[in-house]
């Protein structure tokens, strides 16, 4: 997009807006989830991923994990007739896969509207944006703290773009809320700014329940009782440590019947080992045991099966993003999860750049085409993530968003039938001729090719007098735009009146607390 | 890199070259060429890749292909049994697949240093820079034409980096010596400033001999007439034509035993149709064909199958390279390729950015991934391009050859062993504690992780402490300090004299011609 385009876009906000939406319904990209049309990228042999479930299950007989400040999970997994010894749990080979044929392969999640309910595991594929930094930035304002402000921003940035199938969890921090109460705003937020599927919070027990009860409000209590329309995102405290926040909030989501996702962080080198094997096989061993979990506080609860593999600088101790090595080890996670007939959760477009510049979407393109190749259904941190995940940038997040979109054409694959082999083409055009006015060209124009809103297509001359802007500078002016042409969706008010109470009445029932 | 860091380096440049070159050798990754650990991505169905055959052989048989200025050629189809009308060629299904089976499915290109002597097809792939851009960019002086000195600085580039196996062949267009002449300065330059294998020129049968010629005094008559040491990258002219000059140029190659790589350019709306199962069929017919001439004019000449899908802004008209549809498009002609039991040659890094920003990256990367994916076993392209192909970046290169070596980590794919596996590592550390130091990490952490030499991986507040760059201007620095630091690898004084005389020779014997 050249400088004097996005003039006449902001000029004419509406009817580009307009003629966006019908672009995408006319390509039939503009959908409530993927569902793919290309294989996963399957790179390891059958015999080798026996040799990853044999190292897996020997660290969960031999090693074990520790299971803290949680008495109800340890009784749980007593019950199950693992070995318990104090807060150290081993569990002998098969009985986690065991235990894991309740869960679901597949899921759905209800959105508040309709058109919007995902579903999630087989080969669907579901974007939501980045997750859980305390910073953002921009490029008038740089880094600072995130704010609720903040948060709302990018509720709405992602609601108004065709190329995210969900609203999100913590998208960022709202650190100037309370960290006691934080929740229920940023749970109001997504019901009230977005009306897609949406994440709650995790961090106590009691803010997963407050997550769950805000939903029950909009979709009633019986249809929550049986119908999936929140997850929550628990992590391993690697290595093989699950603490009792973790547990407890994760045991409020199964209990709900809502959708746990488990996710081990494992910076090889730090909380695993510095090779990707074992990297892998320290992963599956702590998320088998947190999905199994799920089972054991409620049989056939939907759960997802989560991995974050991450590499490091050995020189200097930090971690890296959208490394190779992370990348290639997603794949093979993504063979060992389909092994176990779960729905898995993958990476994202990662980076430590501090700039949305060439090093963010080396390593975020790299870091998301790992996520769609190995099968992932639902990509948590699919845009926003700069700063080693420490920042979501409003000018990533658009970039990331245009990359989401090319990524429904990608994983359309390539159609086969006569139309698509177009070869009376050929024999209308013939040897030396152009295809611009030829009938096939009429006939799929306006379906043909991917269009990218934050790329410069342009010559050379055309996007030099149109002021030599960068990727960076568009995506900063289309993030204002899209604020300003911004339009809520529908909420009952009595919905809407009912959310606030409660987050009232909430609210006014403890002191704040900022841990 | 921090600016301090990049200080350092500068200071201590010879210190910090052996480093990385013990590194290089610690990792096994310094390489003469990468033999992928990986299965290629494989995303067609048999039965689809059989349509798409049976729409190619429909073209080649129905509408055909032009043969224009090259009666030989003409004369070669004739024989070979081809339906020949004036310039017209027609084939008959499954004729071309019979003529291509003497086709090598692998052959070995040598350098004039044995130890970078490359293999090409199979499970191999090597790496070379861009290819044909008129321009060159930097970001202390912008866009301008390029010159021989700027043909020398990438030759040099590429041959002080590990992650290229090919020293390439018109890295940039030397604009400054006469259109007649420049390929001897060409392949003189990658004669003396790389001991890398090379590609010569095609722009005139003249000058195809002329390329091989010099690479017959290095490596002798002789040897030359019974080995590859010379690729010659040829075009289709898109659609369904060839032109004599490519034809005459593809034929001295062949005729010399050299490889000609065999590329159709499809912009896909104007050289062939919109959808991209019709392109692919066309890129299938116009390549099978020109494979086939090779082995017309030499049987058992080795030969590469190509392939350039690209696609089109359809509001514009302009070009665009990265786009999800190429990407994907290219590991069908993957498949397609090795139907045919032939090398391949595929995409690379493209962008139509004209800065080394964010878009230059999320097109370039899309792109590289797929040509490795696909099973490239040749990638023409993998470093510079910016400006829609038309401009090689000094910065640009400098971050595509750090693409280029975290892929080879990401092609040898996750290995499985007992201490890849770790184990042992669990039960040493435990749960809860940290893999830092214990013994599995001490014994495997010089060789873990790709390290890259263009990213920051630091803290937030060291990298802004540092002048907050941006990955371009770490990527000026490098490529300025890689040409300080050059030393050119040893040539024979008299080969280094032929080569001379061959080319004063040769220039003396013609007037300028800038054409």
């Amino acid at each position: 997009m050249t400088g004097q385009d996005a003039t006449a876009r902001v000029r004419h906000g509406g009817r580009e807006a307009r003629r966006r939406e019908r672009s995408h319904k006319a390509t039939g990209l503009g959908r409530p989830y993927i569902t793919r049309n290309i294989p996963t990228y399957d790179i390891m042999s059958e015999e080798n991923l026996v040799k990853i479930e044999a190292a897996a299950d020997r660290i969960l007989a031999e090693t074990g994990i520790e299971f803290r400040d949680d008495d109800t999970s340890i009784e749980l997994w007593k019950r199950a007739g693992a070995k318990v010894d104090g807060l150290l749990v081993k569990f002998e080979p098969g009985m986690l896969r065991e235990i894991l044929k309740s869960a679901p392969a597949e899921f759905t999640q209800h959105a508040r509207n309709p058109e919007n309910t995902v579903q999630i595991g087989g080969r669907n594929v579901v974007f939501s944006p980045s997750y859980g930094c305390p910073f953002v930035m921009d490029l008038d304002r740089g880094r600072r703290f995130g704010t609720i402000q903040d948060f709302e921003n990018f509720v709405k940035l992602a609601q108004s773009s065709p190329w995210f199938h969900h609203s999100g969890g913590t998208i960022c921090e709202p650190t100037d809320i309370p960290v006691n109460k934080r929740h229920l705003d940023m749970v109001y937020s997504h019901l009230r700014y977005s009306d897609r599927p949406f994440s709650g919070s995790v961090t106590a027990e009691e803010r997963s329940e407050d997550s769950i009860d805000m939903a029950r409000i909009v979709f009633g209590n019986d249809f929550v009782d049986q119908n999936c329309v929140i997850l929550g995102n628990v992590n391993v405290n690697s290595p093989l440590v699950w603490d009792g926040t973790m547990t407890k909030s994760l045991r409020a989501y199964a209990r709900a019947n809502q959708a746990a996702i488990v996710v081990p962080f494992i910076l090889g080198g730090a909380m695993g080992p510095v090779t990707t094997a074992g990297a892998i096989a320290q992963s599956l061993a702590e998320t088998m045991a947190g999905c199994a979990l799920t089972q054991l506080e409620r049989k056939g609860a939907p759960v997802i099966f989560g991995n974050f593999l991450s590499s490091m600088n050995l020189r200097s101790g930090s971690p890296t993003f959208g490394t190779p090595e992370p990348a290639i080890g997603s794949m093979v996670i993504g063979q060992l999860c389909r092994r176990l007939n779960l729905p898995l959760r993958c990476s994202g477009n990662f980076t430590t750049s501090k700039l949305p510049d060439a090093q963010a979407m080396t390593e975020g393109v790299m870091s998301m085409l790992a996520a769609v190749h190995c099968g992932a259904n639902f990509l948590m941190h699919s845009a926003g993530f700069l700063d080693g995940l420490l920042s979501m940038s409003y000018e990533k997040f658009m970039l990331d968003a245009d990359l989401c979109g090319a990524l429904h054409t990608y994983l359309d694959g390539v159609k086969i039938d006569d139309n698509e082999l177009a070869v009376d083409a050929f024999a209308e055009v013939g040897p030396g001729n152009h295809f611009f006015g030829c009938s096939h060209t009429m006939a799929n124009y306006e379906t043909a090719f991917w269009d990218s809103e934050t790329a410069d297509n342009e010559p050379f001359e055309k996007w030099e007098a149109a002021g030599s802007d960068d990727a960076a500078t568009r995506a900063n002016r289309l993030w204002k735009q899209r604020l300003r042409e911004y339009e809520a969706p529908h909420l009952d008010e009595g919905i809407d009146e009912a959310l606030k109470e409660f987050m009232a009445k909430k609210k006014a029932s403890m002191p704040d607390a900022w841990y």
